[in-house]
């Protein structure tokens, strides 16, 4: 996968941090499964089972640990 | 999703962080299901599921990392 | 929900320590699932499976990594 | 549960750090169901099955990252 | 296994560093599975699976913070 | 277990490392079932489903970031 679609883990925000973390998420499963077509007929599977949905906020919840580490928390 | 829900991760004291933190888990599944109605229909399902109320325990323990560390751990 | 029952991470030893992520853990799921009776009525089935068990020790575990770092690890 | 069990985080060296974690992942277990009986009974299902034993071991893993950094990774 | 395959852990940006994360979560797979044909055997299972994309991707994210911390977050 | 398996954290390089990680997770797996024959037998099972070889990797993983923080990532 050629492009470049991760230039930093700095954000200006909280929640610019999280929604990268979003985007580090899905990216992970774009990886596993390069095909659009397949993960477009996989989303309304997870997207009305609870535990897919719960799952999906725990990534995003370890990504966001990383992005939040490298932004120092927002804390300035 | 264009709405501002996630100013800082400082919160006055642990029981705020805390609250943040489930705030966060319930974002993950929002931003991964924007569906309202779906999210209200799968409610039953993992509220009565004790693996699923687990699970999301989980997530709301991964995300409390991140606002502890940000906050210092309140330990001031 | 507003009543108060994280006021501190900090605890005198490294037991009562492990004890409050125990209470974390629990108040993830009650916070989910804020009627008393569901949760009563789900205690049989995952105190009597293993891998629910397994799951609410991970819990535990992830957690008490947050009070463990809030007090330094008892090391003092 | 009066019982002492866990009076420091530090160990000796590094095996009795990840021993002393499984002990934590033993005791995460037993604080939700307290029934020694119960617990013996589980023991052949998750014992012989792959995936619970994984997960034990990632339990382990979760508490040996918490008893490791208590002790600096037994650098010195 | 005497190949080499993870010299460092430094990369040059972010993306790289999430690139060698993939790399290491597969690198888990082939340690415990050393056999290619039924890797490729396996890859229609999870590939069309939508919660083992989920765990695909955490597994990945977990790799991923030790990446980030190893190159403090491609901070400078 | 009284026989001496894991005498440091500390390794020369990552790859080294990475398969002190795997060391420690099959361990993880040992602790809880000692009995090698059963080991053995539950083998094929998850060596061959693909779920648990991603659950594999992620304790792996989660064993790598104990062992990597240990040797400051290996950064000199």
């Amino acid at each position: 996968m050629s492009e470049q679609w991760l230039n930093s883990l700095i954000t200006e925000n909280a929640q610019l941090g999280y929604e990268l973390a979003i985007k580090m998420s899905r990216m992970g499963i774009k990886y596993t499964q390069p095909s659009g077509e397949v993960r477009e007929k996989l989303r309304p599977t997870y997207g009305e089972n609870a535990d897919s949905l719960i799952a999906s906020s725990q990534v995003i919840a370890i990504n966001f640990q990383t992005v939040s580490a490298a932004n120092n928390y927002w804390r300035d």
